[in-house]
């Protein structure tokens, strides 16, 4: 089934423990559609790059089956730059440089076959610019999940919330949670975003795992201990792609469903950490993927007998 | 199966962000003991104490059926005092005051009747006592297990690790795991402490949950998320409690039977969170011991079909 995707596609530099990487290609709507291409080959991207983005990155999106027609090409303008520097705890970062570059002037225009998308991934962007987008769906959605993060809380939170309200499923880390909704217990921080407006809430918490919330429910999915982590970032971005792409690709919204997903986005996740930017999301095979999916049930099982 | 117990036996006086308890019965050996209780009765206590030490304390101890023959109360000498002041991220927290008083003196000498105790849990102590303990065991126990902290890696590395090769099971939080191997991959930490002697690592994440690596394998324990966190004070503690506890009476050490005693060591740990001090660990039923446990098998339950 469709799967709307939208967010930034941009240039990275990223510094960690591990290495450092140089203007690489990064953005959280291309790890969302790199993840969600192998569930899915129906993902309509919506975004907006510079006239500096190599044509062959255009390339290799389109050979995962990501339909391009939203993809805008700003010839007078340069791609979004980020430069973060990850420290021992790379579940910390400092940003070094962001410049917004074509960005600032992204005001997506969907494309007439990408408004009936059946699923929806709002990636990290200004409320401002994710209403507009809700705006121009047809109401035919069958499940539409967004990212946000604390600095929108910050300075929009009116419009964040306004935003809250129209989605099904809301995608932050635990101090975003406890931000939003000014409760420090993640158990009391879900009720109260439930009465925002979502059904679900997924706390994503690196390599900590991510916990899912549903009405008086609640579903622990645990992170991969890997011996390799050279690089977080996209990681939440690869995380949310490979569950909406489950979602897309099943067409079940149900609390069962919405576990499984989350284990494949975590699948997902753990690839994309042990290399740098999405070398590793541009390569995976069925079997890889599904063997890994296999290691978290082995990671949290037991019997009391 | 018997269990010998040693660690502090304190005051404290804890403030967190949902207030602030005075010279509260605390310490490593009071919180191991409580939580090991509700699975064995021949739980052998080694620790010291001062004259100001409560007599119905001790009474409460014993009649959970803890053996007090290695209880020293010096009665020159106040019980050891810390003061400790958690913030909005309870996983870390600030010692305002740690008044050593009879802990300076602690040279514990077993009683004939503990030195065959088949299961040890080794609190939190200078890596020097703990060695004086495990020179007076007869060499008959089935399983050893310590805890320790950054602070002995910081000034008594040497002495900590002669130690760590004669236990079976270390206990350390994931910071520690990494100080003490030099690794940040906690996947490469495990293998690098496995070669300095335990069998079994146990990394503790607090509200991120447990990770236990055997060989080449990993469990993974998540924490319950709770309505209500109150004071993490003792929690470690009660889980390594409760985890020697249910291997002293089930004599199982396997990886499968180490993964359930991990789930009941998270089970006791929620329930110590949810009040200050040992309040809450005093007054548990087997009841609701069962059913929290049941609730940690629904929270990372999910079938992939």
């Amino acid at each position: 089934m469709s799967l709307l995707t939208i967010g930034t596609v941009a240039f990275d530099t990223v510094e960690t423990p591990f290495g450092r990487a140089e203007k690489i290609i990064g953005g959280a709507c291309t790890y969302i559609s790199y993840a969600a291409s192998y569930f899915t080959n129906e993902i309509n991207l919506s975004a907006i790059v510079g006239k500096d983005f190599p044509e062959d990155e255009i390339a290799s999106l389109r050979k995962r089956g990501v339909n391009l027609e939203g993809l805008e090409i700003k010839e007078d303008g340069l791609t979004f730059f980020w430069e973060g520097k990850y420290h021992m705890n790379m579940n910390s970062r400092d940003t070094i440089t962001t410049d917004l570059n074509v960005l600032e002037d992204f005001n997506p225009v969907l494309p007439e076959s990408y408004k009936s998308s059946k699923y929806v991934m709002l990636g990290n962007l200004t409320p401002d610019i994710q209403k507009r987008v809700l705006d121009q769906l047809d109401g035919s959605q069958e499940l539409i999940a967004m990212d946000t993060m604390n600095f929108w809380m910050d300075i929009a939170m009116d419009t964040l919330k306004d935003v809250i309200a129209r989605v099904d499923v809301l995608t932050i880390n635990d101090e975003e949670a406890r931000q939003l909704s000014g409760e420090y217990s993640l158990v009391k921080a879900a009720s109260k975003i439930f009465e925002m407006g979502p059904k679900y809430l997924v706390i994503k918490k690196g390599e900590h795992g991510a916990l899912l919330f549903y009405k008086d429910q609640i579903f622990f999915a645990p992170a991969l201990p890997l011996a390799e982590v050279f690089d977080p970032t996209g990681a939440g971005d690869t995380f949310a792609g490979g569950m909406l792409g489950y979602l897309a690709k099943t067409r079940d919204t149900s609390f069962d469903n919405m576990k499984r997903a989350i284990i494949y986005g975590s699948a997902m996740a753990s690839f994309c950490v042990e290399e740098f930017g999405i070398s590793k999301l541009k390569q995976l095979t069925k079997e890889e993927i599904d063997q890994r999916v296999g290691q978290f049930s082995s990671l949290v099982h037991y019997t009391m007998h």
